[in-house]
């Protein structure tokens, strides 16, 4: 079944629901009008259709391998990789001055999810890259800069990022990576990592990992940390991959799924570094990265569940089975509820992935506060709503399959293992709840109540037009105006965590509820109406439990004890 | 980890939750008094913990392969499955008149899930004997039971299930396989089989298929089918395995899971059957078979889940993460959420399995159509809700396990590979739910109400003690009889099924309000109380957006055109 991105889909969400003129009427995005939105959506499109699709399988069934130390990709995941280079499509919103495009995050936001649609282990290398360019350019010293980010943007050279360490995963703070100055201005990186997402690849003349550890005099926790550029091969006097720096895979990971990305356990014994940003500032910097990924690990939710309901609906529509109008499966009501269900979900997910780009892209061009407090908002809501429509997604994939759906070959089992991850690498989706109820509410509500007037104000709008949907809209939003009181006048932030994974749940519902409004309001009688009625029918009830679930604090959670739990 | 099955758990929910002293209570079944149910329930614990847990992850590591047109089994499931016929577990509920216990279903059923725990692929072995022994027993004649039975219920030979080909899934009735007279009271059957589950084995001395065919006679569709019991070996003049009959394996599927249970692809070239039950009455002789694999099949995912739940659970109080009391991650709000929600889930849909065997008990014990008709009412929800919740408990506890839980090493992946097929097969969950809205409201909606009655009763009595959730439930219930009436006043049934698996998942909910009441009601100030507590809070306030779906019709399914439903 062939892949096709839902550029058209795209183009739809940009125009009509999440408001990318106001992106395009900036200064700083002037050139990046709608027609040259479209152009490199449907660029884009092309190469994850021609280029990207066909490799998907290859990934699963011809998995990445260690050889003597030297990680072996997949079939074509080389020739794959170097199409995304060439296209730009890694500097996509990279800096103009250092060979990027530096366009829109809303743009490189679709491309990502387009791509992972494609194939999911290869787009994750790009994405890697991209989250190091934007540290770089933010916290690295111009001589860094200038060296680096040319050869990441172009593809030259490839991007990681090292976080976890065996004891350290959610809690980063309990690292114990070492890093020793050397004296010339380089630091000696000692430790060992673990979950190191394309390590290795026999695809990029050199990689370059970003390395939290901690200094001699770094306190203990997350406040002793700094972040360290170690490269594979250390550059010569001309820049380019010279004597093997001191570090190594020890093994890859035998996964679940994603069996096309490399995930390497990487040891480095007194490694060169250079210092990325300040001494014990690595957390700051490593944000940056993270925010980034985050948000590209949304839409690699998202993009999974596109390749997977496209799989499903062309089983759907190729079945034979029982009598309908069709003679396929298609026509049977409940299989058309999976379908929509996924294609609604999928909508929704995607239109608050744009929807935080767009925050990002406003921020960036205006720096506006109100800008970056409403991207610092969506991105977890995007993160774990994305990951959670990807495997929901995918999982429905494999129910409208039946039986075929358990069987490798049919392909639907594959978007079933490779998503299962994004809910959980770049901080699991519960940590993102949890960032969103304490970390950004530590404005009191305020960010997420202008949203929620906005939301009411567009389903009062949509009143005259709509009035059902518009009341349902309107009253969800209400309900989560209590729901987030509630969460902020909690004293005791074990009150807000009990709560917090279905409170992002109960406002993802609520935004989905607003955004496929937006979407009726602009084709009234075609069928964005019609599927966000069946939303809004149908899925947008469930906030409710959702949101009451997320006041019930957490004195409840302890009243089993451990044996309890256990089993006599 | 070592697996412990869940025996005390099944105590009290025999005893205080599901009424088994009912089932005690008859002349049927008055030597399974309270003392023989724990003595059996220990037993095959020990069993379970022993000497299949161990056996788990062979089957996933080493799965069952095709060889020269023999299937060899995982490493030690021959010795497994050996161990499970001789201590009588095969034939726990089959007459005794042919060397079973006739012990009461709802021993089976838990004993069957807790071996579905500790070993999934392996269980489904015995568990495809026990659906071919209630066939014959029911329908075959005298000579076929007497030759078969015994050799099924000791293990010494298997049965398999014969429906599905590849044309022919959940519409069963468009199925091509013949069966032409023999002239000698035998048939000649001929036809491609998929999806047969052990459809061949290195461990049992013959392999016993009951195959699913059409008579020259029969007409199109299900009333056309006539069932056959077709031996890989065709028993001797001693009743012993003798020439090879004419059927074969072709091939393996290769599955996301469950990869110890071998798949198979079966061919029958003129293969000597013997009808079973009346010509063209194949159907009926299949549902006895399918309503107790459907049953089993529901144990197979509440056992998994369980299993599952018993790894996370183990990795929560040994992950060092974060500052908590403990040290380790169970102390933290989001993991007690998760840990809570799988058990309180557990408990649920392991009450409504129960309560399913009870009332096949009854119906057994006593022949009273509302037992007869509780137990069909129960059927479908058993088996959607309890491999639905075997799903969402392995789903969660990937999630629990953070990064572990993608490498397979930990084992937490397999139970999320392996369970998935368990929606799937013996009627999607799909169909099983609309099994619910049309078969099963064919007395339009009588049972359900009867069913609701009794749980309406048991919140009044609960008001005293426990008002809060006694309220809660009767309120549920009240709304699941508002559903259910609109349900039964649809002419057109396309608006059933439209809301049918909804429905399904709601009816769940508020069944899982009632038993976890009644547990609350034996235990008023201990964990099951707390738990119930939780369950009531949290989890039953979703019945109402589900019922609310319930009742959406069919209309707007059809309201996105085909093209809608594709990419542009």
């Amino acid at each position: 079944m062939p892949y096709r991105a839902p550029v058209s889909e795209y183009e739809f969400l940009l125009r009509h629901v999440v408001g990318y003129d106001q992106i395009a009427a900036t200064e700083r995005f002037a050139e990046a009008d709608f027609d040259v939105a479209t152009a490199i959506l449907t660029e884009a499109g092309k190469l994850c259709d021609e280029v990207m699709a066909p490799l998907n399988r290859n990934g699963d069934l011809q998995p990445a391998v260690l050889e003597n130390g030297v990680v072996r990709t997949s079939p074509g995941f080389s020739d794959g990789f170097k199409a995304i280079a060439e296209g730009g499509w890694i500097g996509m919103s990279a800096p103009q001055d250092h060979g990027g495009m530096g366009l829109p995050m809303a743009l490189t936001t679709a491309v990502n999810e387009m791509m992972s649609g494609a194939c999911l282990a290869l787009q994750l290398a790009p994405l890697m890259s991209q989250g190091q360019i934007e540290a770089l350019e933010h916290h690295a010293s111009d001589a860094l800069k200038d060296l680096y980010l040319p050869k990441l943007i172009s593809g030259e050279w490839s991007g990681t990022m090292n976080l976890t360490e065996p004891q350290a995963g959610s809690d980063v703070g309990a690292l114990t990576s070492k890093a020793e100055p050397n004296g010339d201005g380089t630091y000696a990186v000692s430790g060992q990592k673990i979950f190191i997402s394309w390590g290795d690849n026999d695809i990029t003349g050199n990689v370059c990992h970003l390395v939290l550890a901690r200094l001699p005099d770094g306190v203990p926790g997350t406040k002793g940390i700094s972040l360290f550029l170690v490269p594979k091969y250390l550059p010569d006097e001309n820049g380019n991959p010279g004597k093997a720096n001191s570090l190594k895979v020890v093994s890859l990971e035998h996964k679940m799924g994603l069996h096309g990305s490399p995930t390497c356990v990487m040891q480095y014994d007194g490694a060169t570094g250079w210092l990325v940003g300040k001494e014990h500032g690595g957390m700051a910097a490593m944000f940056t990265m993270m925010n980034n990924a985050r948000l590209g690990v949304g839409g690699q939710g998202v993009g999974a569940g596109e390749g997977a309901y496209q799989h499903a609906l062309a089983y759907a529509l190729e079945r034979k089975q029982g009598k309908t109008p069709s003679g396929t499966i298609v026509d049977h009501a409940d299989v058309r509820r999976m379908l929509l269900e996924m294609r609604a979900e999928l909508f929704a997910a995607r239109a608050i992935l744009l929807a935080c780009a767009t925050a990002i892209d406003m921020q960036t061009a205006t720096g506006e506060a109100d800008w970056s407090a409403r991207a610092a908002l969506l991105t977890p809501i995007a993160k774990a709503f994305g990951t959670d429509t990807g495997i929901f997604v995918s999982e429905t994939g494999v129910q409208v399959h039946g039986g075929m759906g358990f069987i490798e070959e049919t392909g639907a089992a594959q978007y079933y293992r490779d998503v299962r991850v994004t809910a959980i690498y770049e901080g699991t989706n519960g940590i993102q709840a949890m960032d969103l109820v304490a970390r950004k509410m530590m404005d009191g509500g305020e960010a997420a109540s202008r949203l929620l007037d906005e939301i009411q104000d567009q389903a009062e709008r949509a009143r005259a037009t709509q009035p059902e949907m518009a009341e349902a809209v309107w009253q969800s939003a209400e309900t989560l105006r209590e729901a987030t009181e509630w969460l902020v006048s909690q004293g005791q932030m074990n009150d807000r965590f009990a709560g917090a994974v279905p409170y992002l749940k109960g406002f993802a519902r609520v935004l989905g509820g607003h955004y496929h409004l937006a979407a009726a309001l602009a084709d009234p009688s075609g069928p964005a109406a019609a599927l966000a009625r069946f939303y809004i029918d149908r899925m947008l009830p469930e906030h409710s439990a959702l949101l009451a679930h997320a006041q019930c604090g957490a004195e409840d959670l302890y009243a089993l004890s451990i044996d309890d739990l256990g089993r006599g």
